[in-house]
């Protein structure tokens, strides 16, 4: 039995989308949830969990990570994905640490101290 | 006049939802597109484009950063945004660093050089 047609025959547009689209092409921006990704890391943060995973394209021959912001709002979970590929690596990461070095900066000027979240701060 | 009006005189779901709850809390992942960023990061990437905003909280006593992916898939564009706030900095940017590490290193082992993507490559 294929998986792919458990997937679409679910109800949501979103999975019969993905069934349907799910290997024309590699920046198609398509989750493959029933395809193992070959590392993930899981960060938990309040309500949110940050999810990173390295996932193959079809040809397996290139890979790219998928950042996803899972959040908990009024009992609703929210998801929103970022794809990264490896050209965009060295600038992804650079633009990120300008825009966090900012956030530092702001609030060392305020006499703010940041403490990283502790592991027992997840709220689920 | 207060901009708030004009927003939730919009038609949308998504900015009537703004309008009501934009200053509700601080982790509600409202994007307030009224207010200037304090710092703002544009990146091309082929069909997507990728966006750093580092915006202050309703109080001014914190900042947080917003990343943004906007898609054109098929003349749509879609976006996708990812909120970071300075207690998960550290570990963002190492899951990052570990995730996009492991890509290179697999391509690495396939041969496969790595270039970084040209700015005119953008197909905007």
């Amino acid at each position: 039995m294929d998986y792919r047609d458990q997937n679409s025959n679910r109800g949501s547009d979103h999975n019969r989308d993905r069934g349907r689209d799910q290997y024309k092409r590699r920046d198609g921006g398509q989750d493959q949830p029933h395809v193992e990704p070959l590392h993930s890391i899981k960060l938990r943060a309040g309500r949110r969990n940050y999810f990173f995973d390295v996932r193959p394209t079809k040809s397996e021959q290139d890979f790219y990570v998928v950042m996803t912001e899972s959040k908990k709002m009024d009992d609703k979970i929210t998801r929103s994905k970022i794809f990264l590929y490896k050209e965009d690596f060295i600038k992804f990461a650079e633009a990120l640490n300008e825009s966090t070095g900012i956030v530092l900066e702001k609030l060392k000027a305020l006499g703010i101290e940041i403490t990283p979240r502790k592991e027992e701060e997840h709220e689920d």
